[in-house]
């Protein structure tokens, strides 16, 4: 299947050569980011896109100074929430009733839903969302692979730095998450040509019957 | 793009029909979800692959009675480390050796990797492996999309019971997820007909230029 060559294609790239990525496929890896399934459909984070220079180079040293930050096209910030809210749960399914209809079922799910989350523990909440936003990421990363576009998968970085240089604290998100795309620049990624690791099927996929 | 018709296309199954889905298929799926990039590489999660009838039927009232995981044609279980161990940490190193070679300053980051994960809280270090099957199981979910093969990703469950049903603690490992892989029963789906609902593209994406 293509797909799966597009997935062997696909790397942590190191460095980028600043080219910019097309409309039609950033356009296509956020549909897919968006299409990402969530926990009761309540798509607790929020996809931030950075084309900016001068707010690239300020967070390239909150990312351990690495050059994709700078050398991107652009930049993908997962950012989730803080918590769950009523407000923002009602806000979830006051836009599926308007695409669906009004349905008691459905309305009661959302009161246990309130019932489940809301008062719990932030952090508990925030870990749930975060997970989610692990979800988009992941769809995104696949897509930019189909569209061979590269981007490069970073945890490590100061979230509440990026959370202060963007305002996400007072909007009740927390960066999880970045993803330079952008083309990979041969010449200084020393990672490019080495062959890509994986455990041996069967150390990883265990067959139970 | 085609694969964003197939993304379109698939919708949290609540109704599967029994019908099997061929190895070629389940193998894709499947190495796609090897293919899922992971933190340093590590790799620390495997996927549990169930077609036994009588297994399934044990699990399935411990995943809140659902017919899918009966219903369905392979249940996929992702089942995280309980922790990050020195011994993990060389293992997914020295298979990496012998894909590329010894390299010094590679396994200097070995030893940086034992100096951050070990010893420290194992409930963050699962925490951080769980984020990681996540990655996986979105890998396996828009797969299985482009594959046409329906699923439903499940995060409600008595991960306790499963594990202790499966032996996983004895091995290290803590079940976070649940993917029963196979084919809508449209008759019996409530979801199936429902359109998909999902936040204004300008709610979810933020261009912050």
């Amino acid at each position: 299947m293509q797909y799966i060559d597009d997935l062997n294609w696909r790397y942590a790239t190191k460095a980028m050569n600043g080219v910019k990525i097309n409309d039609s496929k950033i356009d296509n890896i956020l549909e897919a980011t968006i299409l990402a399934p969530t926990s009761s459909g309540l798509q607790p984070f929020e996809v931030l896109v950075i084309k900016n220079s001068e707010l690239k180079e300020k967070i390239k040293p909150i990312a351990n100074n690495q050059s994709v930050i700078t050398d991107c096209s652009h930049l993908l910030i997962f950012a989730a929430w803080d918590d769950y809210t009523e407000e923002r749960i009602n806000h979830a399914f006051k836009i599926s009733t308007e695409i669906r209809g009004f349905n008691q079922d459905w309305d009661n799910y959302r009161k246990r839903l309130i019932d489940m989350y809301v008062g719990r523990d932030a952090k508990e909440n925030f870990e749930h969302a975060a997970r989610q936003a692990y979800i988009g990421f992941s769809f995104a990363i696949a897509a930019a692979a189909l569209e061979r576009v590269d981007c490069t998968p970073i945890e490590g970085f100061k979230p509440e730095a990026v959370d202060e240089l963007l305002g996400l604290k007072e909007k009740g998100l927390r960066s999880v998450l970045l993803l330079p795309l952008g083309y990979r620049e041969e010449n200084n990624d020393w990672l490019v040509n080495l062959k890509k690791v994986r455990k041996p099927k069967e150390d990883f996929i265990k067959e139970l019957d």
